[in-house]
């Protein structure tokens, strides 16, 4: 046996043992372990690793000492011993988690804003295209990227991915082109797949990437289903899929950075039923013992986000719904697909700039958290493959990120206005009615002036925000009711805060 | 006894006679009048001028020999007469009526698409200014305005009309302010109408106002009631409702290019109900002999348009539901308010050209017509009392007006595609079929290329529509299934016709 004897609080620990490797061992055989700390009690399953090896892997919560047993059905011996749980490294904050009902922090209470960006495969490409995304995500504003653990069949998604989750052979993706793109579906003859035998290296793979996401910070949103298929793992059978999903689970829960997404355009998804898509959510709550947050994102029509085992919202469409979103749900609203700039020849796919900017802050500016996504027609596309953003947005992404980060922390939240005011105050009253922070948005209006009138006791500072040239500029301080004109300009916000002397 | 000898088709004939003034002669007396030529026979009612004068109007529908017998019950007398008929001058093509179920053209079958703007109280100001706003029309697309017969009090429309509708005195308007606009309602006191005894100057001067838009070749959309008001207009009893009704018919429908709006905003005149909302309706289809088209414009919710005294649609809302609303009410929809070009500090009235023309084209191409108004805040702004126009959209609509003139006659109906694209082809399918017209839109959606296939059998001329620089640049003639590669630009169309050999 192998184990890691120190790691840091929310790190992962791994334990690996020789064993069968007759017959199939995804299958035939199990391995479980129990952890005991001071602080926590844990039993976990792990799994079949390939070449007779056997893991268990672990996030320790506490930073504390920990003694595991490790059995496994393929050997009766019992393996025992000890690991310490170190204090977190400066840039470890543990999983993120739901706060303030519809807000995030990690799990020491550092903030955390999410925004996001979406490369469905990225992680599925070349070692030269993937070091380019990781790049590229270094220098971009995005804490938390979404992908799949499939690869994705598509218009401009024709290559074949690096590796494969099963045993077995593709059918010729020489026949995908253009043209039939969008009928080839997971039904294609040709495929010849063992779905009770795991390629070990696409998961190893896609592990190191998840990791290497890990030290820039990012969270990684993985996606487990899709309807984007020429293989059939969109149309696999209930043992099957409940299979995959432990499977996944064993290996990816000990990483902090995880989060579940349950299906990219769940709807789309032909062959599931909702009794399915509750199924799978069951499961993952079972097997993944640190309850990383979990959602399932729409295609036309929303799933039922009340449901308990989905932690927030996560929402395809233009954002003007948001705040009835937290009405209905009660949960985090994260807008992942609001369209992306680009110019795919779609739709969804080729708003401008200024457009994707103007989503995000009409999230932001109801209480909820926009996502990017890019679709400029190259060798590679954001959205699919990673490697470059030659878009406009992210930059003024990073700007509203920045006003985010300089709010009162905790969160914001829509105010009941006039029927044609867009603004959010404070989450949290207390904070609210501390700082006087006032965020309206006024996206494709252009009004000449607006009047404010927070209270007639305190003095207000109020500045003009210019989302697209990135400014921020001062116009004074005032008390009572109060006139700001503004100029004629798309795009424009005003942050009024409380002038505490 | 004087009455016009001769008159054009579709003209207006008058008949005036001296008769009582006692009592209350808006109401203690009627006129009546049987006008017989050989094609047509109708009774009409005539109304009080003021100054003891009673009249009686017509239009006659044939170029014929017209005899007409009035009778009016403040005297025994009866007065016949004739008169005639000529054919209608040569910007004379009579009403505007429903036309291919979605459409409209003038009587005399010449083809009219509706290109409206709004100008609430534009014939309530000074000579000058209406002068001004004669002036604007008649260098603009235009060809359809909205104006009121009651005077309007809201934001930037606090100063007094020419003259009211009835005899009496107004509340003090130096009380109205931008701070108490909003609340200030008709049941203000301090007002003091005869509201059975109206101002015929008024209606008189609304009439040469109908009668200049007349040779401007403009269709006047007469709103019959409004919400905006501190004088009472709005919430005068049923008898007198009905009064008012009867009064302004009998004074306006001889008048070729009336249209009757019920109302701007039905749904915020709280005084009224549905029930009242469809008795007006009756009186209309009783006192207009010509049966002019009738709408009611929505506030909020939408009128129920497929009542029968309803001829289209007169929808306020962004026009992304027209060919929904085509579906559900089987008639044209006219989306008379799409928001206002400008920078008015509510929501409504401070979108950009750019929009203000998107717009437009998102109307047009979902088989709709789209309607401007500007609201940039000057001393006069074009909304509310006309003047100068200063916007950018007005030229861009002109331009999209000339696109559709060069489209095959009938008008334009939404094409069941993809769930991405917005098209349309002509609405009668001969057409349809003999021209392969198809009209595309883009929107804000910049795609870096599009195909497109109509048969394999024709070919077809692709061009590139720039909307908002307002060219056409002609990309090539294809057959089969073909590629466009467009600009990455917003507001592109792309217009496909058969190339007739």
């Amino acid at each position: 046996m192998r184990y890691t004897k120190e790691v840091e609080k929310w790190g992962t620990f791994e334990f690996s043992v020789d064993g069968k490797t007759a017959g199939n061992p995804f299958t035939d055989y199990n391995i479980t372990a129990r952890f005991e700390s001071e602080s926590e009690k844990k039993t976990v399953a792990g799994f079949y690793d390939g070449n007779g090896v056997y893991k268990v892997r672990f996030m320790p919560s506490f930073a504390e000492s920990y003694r595991f047993t490790v059995k496994g059905s393929f050997s009766d011996d019992t393996y025992t011993g000890e690991f310490t749980a170190i204090q977190p490294s400066a840039d470890n904050h543990g999983p993120v988690r739901v706060h303030n009902k519809f807000h995030f922090e990690y799990s020491d209470g550092t903030v955390y804003y999410p925004v996001g960006t979406t490369c469905y495969v990225w992680e599925l490409q070349s070692d030269e295209l993937i070091a380019e995304t990781l790049h590229t995500l270094k220098n971009s504003p995005f804490n938390k990227i979404r992908f799949c653990v499939f690869p994705k069949s598509y218009c401009y998604n024709t290559r074949e991915p690096r590796s494969y989750p099963y045993e077995g052979t593709p059918v010729d993706g020489s026949l995908v082109n253009e043209d039939n793109i969008w009928g080839f579906g997971p039904d294609s003859e040709g495929n010849d797949w063992d779905f009770a035998r795991f390629n070990p290296e696409h998961f190893q793979h896609i592990e190191r990437c998840i990791t290497e996401l890990q030290k820039l910070n990012i969270e990684a949103d993985i996606i487990l289903f899709h309807p984007y298929d020429r293989w059939g793992f969109s149309a696999m059978t209930a043992e099957q899929n409940e299979l995959y999903l432990r499977y996944t689970a064993a290996r990816f829960s000990a990483f902090r950075n995880v989060w579940w997404s349950f299906a990219n355009e769940y709807d789309y998804v032909k062959s599931k039923t909702t009794a399915d898509w509750e199924r799978f959510g069951e499961i993952i709550v079972e097997c993944d013992p640190y309850n990383h947050l979990r959602s399932i994102h729409n295609g036309a029509v929303f799933y039922d986000h009340t449901r308990p085992w989905i932690t927030h919202c996560s929402v395809q469409s233009s954002p003007e719904g948001t705040a009835d979103w937290r009405r209905t749900y009660g949960k985090p609203v994260v807008i992942d697909e609001m369209a992306y700039e680009g110019n795919h020849t779609n739709v969804w796919g080729n708003i401008s700039p200024q457009e994707m900017t103007r989503r995000f802050w009409a999230a932001l500016c109801r209480g909820g958290y926009g996502a990017h996504g890019e679709t400029y027609v190259n060798e590679n596309i954001w959205w699919s493959h990673g490697g470059k953003l030659f878009g406009e947005s992210p930059e003024r992404i990073a700007f509203m990120k920045r006003i985010l980060e300089e709010a009162p922390s905790g969160g914001l939240k829509p105010k009941a206005m006039e029927w044609d005011d867009v603004c959010v105050v404070p989450e949290v009253d207390e904070i609210a009615e501390k700082t006087g922070y006032h965020l309206f948005y006024y996206g494709i209006s252009r009004p000449a002036f607006r009047h404010y009138h927070i209270d007639d006791e305190n003095v207000y500072s109020a500045e003009i925000i210019d989302t697209w040239n990135m400014t921020v500029e001062k116009v004074g301080e005032f008390k009572g009711r109060f006139k700001v004109n503004l100029p004629l300009k798309e795009y424009l916000a005003v942050r009024i805060t409380k002038v505490i002397k």
